[in-house]
């Protein structure tokens, strides 16, 4: 018997065991199962091990994938769960077990938890981060509120998905002035701010970023590709690499479709190489419930077979009024988004130091 | 008054108008107005055109972005267009105008239609394609089906999404082989068959591909990144850029999520620079209308500011009987990609034949 990837789906039909089957085919050899080779038929079959009705929801069909059929690559893992069903109505991915042969295959996050408090010199608080934002303002301006947040007491600086290379503040321009401001604030405040520009995958951003003096990079999975987390992670030796949702709401928005939560922003981002991954957190202007949040918190968190953690990222509308309830929702092993909040009133300096105090 | 890109939402919300205007800001600034600087305000503030309601059915919102937002990028673009949005309820991309000056600087396709009938020796026909699958298969057994299906007389020879580098043919070694029977085929028939071998979007399987013979590669964007198409047309002169669906699902799957599918696999597939754009047809076990699947191919053919047009490859569960009625809906200037009907009976090549002669 191989090792197996365990997939559990959402099934919406009239015969959920005859659709779990088609899922199964369609994901592995794709032909009907009468055409596939004696060798595919003996190694690479993928089967259903399981269909649960449930009354009054769909029901949960668990398929088991033979491990090599994902070729040991976080693209390959992704065809293989969800490629061409993604495209078909009432299947979603509920669920997904690595065996630890492919674990140790993926990239899995190379700093994790501890390495991303190493380098933000905080061993055990809340770690708390802040977009730079928004899109249109000079480098100048950029570096000038860079260097507010970063003397303010937050451990992420980093820049927002809608930063690329515009005409305000390009790029080359943007990011070593950045950097600049983040070291004389920690200079001044003896802090160790870690700064994150937000680069679209190409390694020329990339190299740029790391000689420019940035502590990793914000990379955004939706646009720039799965591999492009391990990717950054590669060129940018001891960088944090940083997931954003961007993009990504395909997946999770709709009952019947996609995956959940936890299983993308969770798992697949995790496994993909994220130090951290951010999500929309609950309360705030997007649509995830409490219980889909600590779903994707606990999933980037818990043992998988030696797989470093990564940090859980809750962003979108938090406040500092809120920071109490979500420290003790989340736990201190969380990094902590607030964007807008900070930004209201002309001091981002003492609305950062507001927000370190409100969780300590 | 600065160009802009123009994109059209379909809206359900109790105040379409009110929700149009968080749409544009979270799509531009993200942040309050009131809190955007003055230049951002002035040159990078979308704006919401109008607002149409309609009976029974989501408003239409139109909302304007300075063209400069997107910095060029087909990523950023996307960023743009959907990417924090994405994560919300109720609200659906369904069309998108670019302006000249944006289409001039993203990629679009190096072939287009004129290049892949050039390259596949066929001036005025339907083409047609079928996949290599199913995984599980041998490099040897590959190769053989490939001989058949060549000789057959298909146009493209394309793997399956589902052949990565697994045991039972590693890229490396079923590349070559693939491409030498495709190269003995071409030689006995006097055809000019294309192979495409799957390619996870790295460098260096792009390279091998092209070392070894291949004329192209098929990159699936939902997995590799909306950038891999380019870069693979970078990496492969004259070679045949054929996006696959896999993944991308989510976004087109569900009503009041997403964006509409010509939106997708039309215009941003083609602007992001595939030759050829694979989506699944109706009638077969994928979801879309025919409507929906004829909008698609217009998207990728018509004029647009001078980008050339990509290919509407029509695929998922046709065959051979079917293949008279999608030739006279969709015209010829499509590559239609049969699958499993080939390979029905235990002679390809016929069966390869049969299709030829369908559609003629």
């Amino acid at each position: 018997m191989p090792e197996v990837i365990t997939a559990v789906y959402e099934i919406t039909a009239d015969d959920p065991a005859a659709r779990a089957k088609l899922v199964a085919v369609e994901q592995s050899h794709e032909l009907p199962t009468e055409l596939a080779p004696a060798n595919a038929v003996r190694d690479s079959l993928a089967h259903v091990r399981s269909v649960v009705p449930r009354a009054g929801r769909p029901a949960l069909a668990t398929v088991e994938y033979p491990v090599d059929l994902a070729g040991g690559e976080i693209g390959q893992l992704l065809v293989l769960l969800l490629g061409n069903v993604s495209l078909q109505d009432g299947v979603r991915l509920v669920e997904v077990d690595l065996p630890p042969s492919l674990t140790a295959r993926l990239p899995g996050p190379r700093l994790g938890i501890a390495g991303v408090r190493a380098l933000a010199g905080e061993p055990e608080r809340a770690l708390l981060a802040t977009a730079l934002k928004p899109v249109g303002m000079t480098s100048g301006q950029l570096a000038g509120l860079a260097y507010e947040l970063a003397a303010g007491g937050l451990h992420v600086i980093k820049e927002d998905q809608g930063l690329a290379d515009q005409p305000w503040a390009p790029f080359a321009e943007r990011v070593p002035r950045i950097a600049a401001a983040i070291r004389r604030a920690n200079g001044d405040s003896g802090g160790r701010s870690v700064y994150l520009p937000c680069v679209n995958g190409s390694e020329g951003q990339i190299a740029l970023a790391r000689a420019a003096g940035a502590h990793g990079v914000l990379v955004m999975p939706g646009i720039a590709g799965f591999a492009a987390l391990a990717r950054a992670a590669e060129l940018f030796p001891g960088g944090l690499v940083l997931a954003h949702p961007s993009f990504l709401g395909g997946f999770t928005a709709a009952a019947g479709h996609g995956m959940a939560p936890d299983v993308l922003f969770g798992t697949v981002l995790r496994a993909a190489g994220a130090d951290a991954t951010i999500f929309p957190s609950w309360g705030g202007r997007f649509s995830f419930t409490r219980g889909q949040c600590l779903a994707i918190a606990d999933a980037a968190r818990r043992p998988l077979h030696g797989m470093r953690p990564a940090l859980p990222t809750p962003g979108g509308g938090m406040t500092i009024a809120r920071a109490p309830e979500l420290l003790d929702a989340y736990g201190p092993d969380t990094l902590f988004l607030v964007g807008g909040d900070l930004r209201r009133g002309d001091d981002p300096r003492a609305a950062a130091e507001r927000l370190v105090a409100a969780t300590r």
